[in-house]
């Protein structure tokens, strides 16, 4: 029964206002804090301390109109919408329904944004405990949805004095395996399992992890580390945008150069079967390496304008199959080269 | 410093194999089990302990091809791929790199697959526990990824005893704001505080949360609560995945009965700004109430198919500002309905 943690919450700490000295409020409510404990702060009375608050209407459609600015002045990017949910990127980095603005645990006339700098705020708070003596790692953390499950839960925004991710690579499990892929977001966790003591109504926005290990002795870098970036993030667009992005590449699909090098012939084959009940009805078409030859089902000029849309279509499947083509009209029909974009 | 948690490490457990009894190993290795303490088992012993295992050649392309293989038994559906990154939608519902198959902490010649039923098996070892006079929780925890944060944190895959969710909806905050869409994933929270206390080296696949309140008598309804169904879930299929998806609607576009209802005239708008650098020199387009025309920009054959294109670019375009439309080809030229989807 050694090496577990505790998990206590901090309790009376009442309003924060603007201009508020927060390690004075929690000092105050929780002179039993030690050296080495982890201290977890929600970051709504991070903002209100820092003054991170926008006046609003009370009610009414003034109210919801100054909602939506709020949302789009903190709003790096659109992520996904759907109904009345909108989930973007902050500028921070963060991807949170609604930008993470609250209006909850707020007077009525106010939204709450999140810290301006999380990790600026935890270093800060995490100084002034130093100044009192106290050598604690702070938490800046906040509620946040994820993908593919259903319920919330804390995570961190900022950090200061521990190490964001435990970094098991290079590791060797004892059958000898190594730990190739497994780097942890404790301050994630650490948010969660203080969330776990913490209220949504009860005022406790501040709990301390006692008993964890922290590896660092300056401040680390920060939550930060965790924001993946925009080349290794897969899901960067909710699946309905991503889709309507690809009917958008279809519309403009340029006349690449493409090299006309050895393309994969079952590519072609799902192109051409993509196609198969689209194509007009005696549309032709030939397959030689590197060149498709389209011709049209009839002399007319609307059997010529079909041809035109039926290239158009197997022109979207074959860049769905990852292939540049160039399309060239001639009197003859259509030919399309195809091979690696350029 | 009351309402705290403690997190308690359970060491001494030790290689579990099939058909090993885990309360039995469990309760042996930690005799100060109480009622009321929440367990957080990983699931790797439970898999082992239930033989959920796949031999498999130490080394070697046999190795892959079977690790391939096995992926796909255990796949539903797969959500994104990039590079040796398979991220796939499992049997259970949960959503996972590598389907949650695991050659960690286990011989090479074997994969660890997840439980089959991990609320079965949390609902099992509760019973275990239970018949040896304890009244405890059990969650079956595992490490996952998640979208748009670097590193991993521990989940919930199966409970018994305990709510999946707690439930804020419908309580009003101090200022008198409805708490309207709050659900803590508390188990996931417990998973991840517990995985602070195990170890991916160390041999302690269980840990204890004592002092959580648990609102439940009976086993509950499981994690399985915490799988969002198809239909809320905005983020089904990687970016990429979705994207090329885009590309395939465009090619098979059909010609919907659309009803030439009234556009949205800025929607129009932005289509023909879409494809304005992707059309034909030349080519004529004329916009009415629920109808484009389009004209042709010379008379010879090459202007007709080059027409045909453009409009179904055009087609493209307005699929993606989520216009349905028909196409008519005449001598004068392309006439297209649109409207909203059938």
């Amino acid at each position: 029964m050694t090496g577990g943690l505790q998990i206590l919450p901090v309790t009376g700490i009442g309003d924060v206002t603007p201009g508020d000295d927060l390690a004075e409020l929690i000092t105050t409510a929780a002179p039993w804090l030690a050296d080495g404990d982890v201290l977890v702060v929600t970051s709504k009375i991070v903002s209100k301390a820092e003054g991170r608050l926008v006046e609003v209407p009370a009610d009414g459609p003034e109210r919801d109109e100054a909602r939506v600015r709020t949302l789009e002045s903190e709003t790096a990017r659109v992520v996904a919408r759907r109904g009345p949910t909108t989930i973007v990127q902050t500028h921070h980095g963060f991807v949170m329904a609604a930008a993470g603005i609250d209006a909850s645990n707020v007077d009525k006339t106010h939204l709450v944004l999140l810290p301006a700098d999380p990790d600026a705020s935890a270093r800060a708070l995490r100084a002034a405990f130093a100044a009192r003596g106290l050598d604690v790692a702070v938490i800046v953390s906040d509620t946040m949805g994820r993908a593919w499950r259903n319920g919330l839960t804390d995570v961190a925004l900022g950090a200061a004095g521990i190490e964001a991710l435990r970094d098991h690579r290079g590791e060797i499990d004892p059958y000898g395996n190594e730990l190739s892929l497994t780097q942890m977001a404790v301050v994630d966790e650490l948010s969660a399992a203080a969330e776990l003591v913490k209220g949504k109504r009860d005022r406790v926005p501040v709990a301390v992890v006692r008993g964890y290990p922290r590896r660092t002795g300056g401040d680390g870098a920060g939550a930060a580390v965790l924001i993946r970036d925009a080349a290794s993030d897969m899901f960067s667009l909710g699946t309905a945008e991503a889709r309507t992005e690809g009917l958008r590449d279809a519309a403009r699909l340029a006349d690449t150069a493409a090299a006309t090098a050895s393309a994969d012939p079952a590519a072609i084959d799902r192109a051409l079967a993509l196609v198969a009940a689209a194509l007009t009805p005696g549309t032709g078409v030939t397959v030689s390496p590197g060149v498709l030859r389209l011709t049209p089902a009839g002399s007319g000029s609307a059997d010529l304008v079909r041809l035109g849309a039926d290239a158009h279509r197997l022109r979207a499947a074959l860049a769905a199959e990852g292939l540049a083509t160039t399309l060239v009209a001639g009197d003859a029909g259509v030919t399309l080269t195809f091979g690696d974009p350029a």
